[in-house]
């Protein structure tokens, strides 16, 4: 089959592979309908080792199910299923605390270890627990918001749910990508009362300004914590999405709660530490988030998306076919795609 | 009048001050019948540079109001009250969602702004919103369990709590200094099934297991992290209290919070950083905590106090006399008591 392989920096690749198999009875074998590109993809993609296999990447999907394994329960040839980035049994002390991403017997698609898929098939391993059966026709129009529940989506919701975004809450979202948008869409359906967008390409506002953002920040670093605190009566906001992953987004986040606020960050952290001391200790600031566990949160975000309530597909602004995903790479990284959708 | 005086590191003096007096209509003076050294006290006395006026310590006190400002309502001459380490106005914001500590009009005692309490008397400003008003004898057997209500059981008790402990749930206390062993008590009356105390005094661990301690880690960084999962079958504890400060102990915390957990800190951090990315994010750790707001929590650890249920006054082990106060500070420092009560 066909799958994008990363070898190394800047260098996708388009590659004819052997096709996914069966391995263990608990896995299950997709056929690919929608994946997409991910900001965290943007992270190899600027600073991968060569690697001489490669890594077929892309850990967002939804499909349909060609064959399960001997040991698989629940879900059946045919079924047209979210496949979520993390892989889970649904089973373990961790799955049962909603935390997917921690399972015991759990992992991540698009790893060296696991194949991922931007492809034209991938194999899923723990079926049972990782995938969740979708009750649609397969070319249904919501197909884009129903993608975005196996990451973008989910990703936004932990970071309102970890920085306890709830009614009358004042807001900030540090980033204005896909999970940053999501991220809007999230705290404005939890009831915040203000959402400040901290972000700076005027695509991206415009849509922020659609899914419920209130007021922008462009400035960066201290200029930006002023602007915050002239925006909210000086005392910053109760809850911070950090949706990048730097240093420097990481402390304009601290500095922009208001004490006993709380950080959600949902960015991987390209930084190895993080500010103890002031303000984060002094102001009693509460950090929180990590890899979200989307699976848990597909049951509470469906109905929104079927309803039309929430339109977290919007964000996918550019489509292509499987030859065009290392163009869409390079449109994600230069910033001429919001977040790119693959239809293999 | 008399007072505890530090000049620099390890140079602490009782010396005659002038005697506190009304400055705004919110102050009250409060002549001090019991005080005590705090293990904060002791990183001053390490590292404090020269100051010629010199710092009046001390941040935790019982006194008897001997005279009240203008604007003072609710609090008499005569009352007895407890003295939490930081004064606030009870009215604003951040008072009315019970984080005193971050009061608009609020500071800390013991400072260079605002003398504190190892004296013969003390000026408290926002009295009304400070002090607690006690309803028993003002030489009560007690009185070491309620003076701990001004700091130290406040703040074991706001580490447990950031650190979201609760019925059934497996703790560990890193540090047995005073504020670790009033963590024991506090998780033990939240309701935990399992307290592991990460402590190396012999005497301290006497105490923390008649708290409620169930294990004992007495090794450092990541043989106490592997000690800790032996002890939790290999997932690590729900719930840290972080009661040092240090770089290494915050360290340790996260590595032994199992995935999801929580980190409660209230260790001042002598550390600008703490780590950002593996295992904190990965794992989906909560790091949360700061200056406890004991002022908050009186009500609700008062009635246990008053029983008899919680006896934290137990962590005061040496009671000296205004003279004896720099022998408190030497004994602290070389862990010779785990903490010192003053009676001026």
């Amino acid at each position: 089959m066909r799958a994008t392989v990363m070898f190394e920096a800047g260098d996708v690749r388009i590659e004819n592979v052997p096709d996914p198999k069966i391995i263990e009875p608990t896995d299950a074998i997709i056929s690919v309908t929608r994946a997409c590109i991910c900001g965290s993809d943007l992270w190899p993609y600027k600073n991968m080792e060569h690697e001489d296999v490669g890594r077929v990447m892309g850990h967002e999907a939804i499909g349909i199910v060609e064959d399960v394994g001997s040991g698989v329960r629940t879900i059946k040839r045919g079924d047209l299923v979210i496949m979520p980035f993390a892989f889970s049994d649904g089973t373990c002390e961790f799955c049962h605390d909603g935390l997917q991403t921690s399972c015991v017997h759990g992992g991540f698609f698009g790893t060296m270890e696991t194949a991922g898929a931007q492809a034209e098939a991938v194999r899923i391993p723990q079926a049972d627990g990782t995938l969740f059966r979708l009750e649609v026709e397969k070319e249904n129009e919501l197909m884009p918001s129903l993608l975005t529940l196996s990451d973008v989506m989910g990703t936004g919701h932990h970071a309102a749910a970890t920085a306890k975004v709830g009614p009358g809450k004042k807001v900030a979202v540090v980033g204005d990508g896909a999970v940053g948008l999501c991220g809007v869409i999230a705290s404005r359906r939890l009831g915040a009362e203000q959402i400040i967008l901290l972000g700076r390409h005027a695509d991206r506002i415009a849509l922020a300004k659609e899914f419920g953002a209130t007021d922008v920040v462009s400035e960066r670093g201290d200029e930006a914590v002023e602007r915050v605190h002239e925006l909210t009566g000086g005392s910053g906001v109760h809850s911070v999405l950090e949706c990048v992953g730097l240093d420097q987004s990481m402390e304009t986040a601290i500095k922009i709660a208001r004490p006993g606020g709380a950080v959600g960050r949902v960015g991987v952290p390209q930084h190895e530490s993080m500010p103890a001391s002031e303000p984060a200790f002094y102001n009693n600031i509460t950090v929180s988030g990590g890899p979200a566990p989307v699976r848990a949160y597909i049951e509470e975000l469906l109905p929104d998306v079927l309803e039309g309530k929430i339109q977290p597909g919007r964000v996918l602004d550019r489509t292509v076919g499987l030859d065009g995903v290392p163009d869409g790479y390079r449109a994600m990284n230069e910033r001429k795609a919001i977040k790119v959708m693959v239809r293999p």
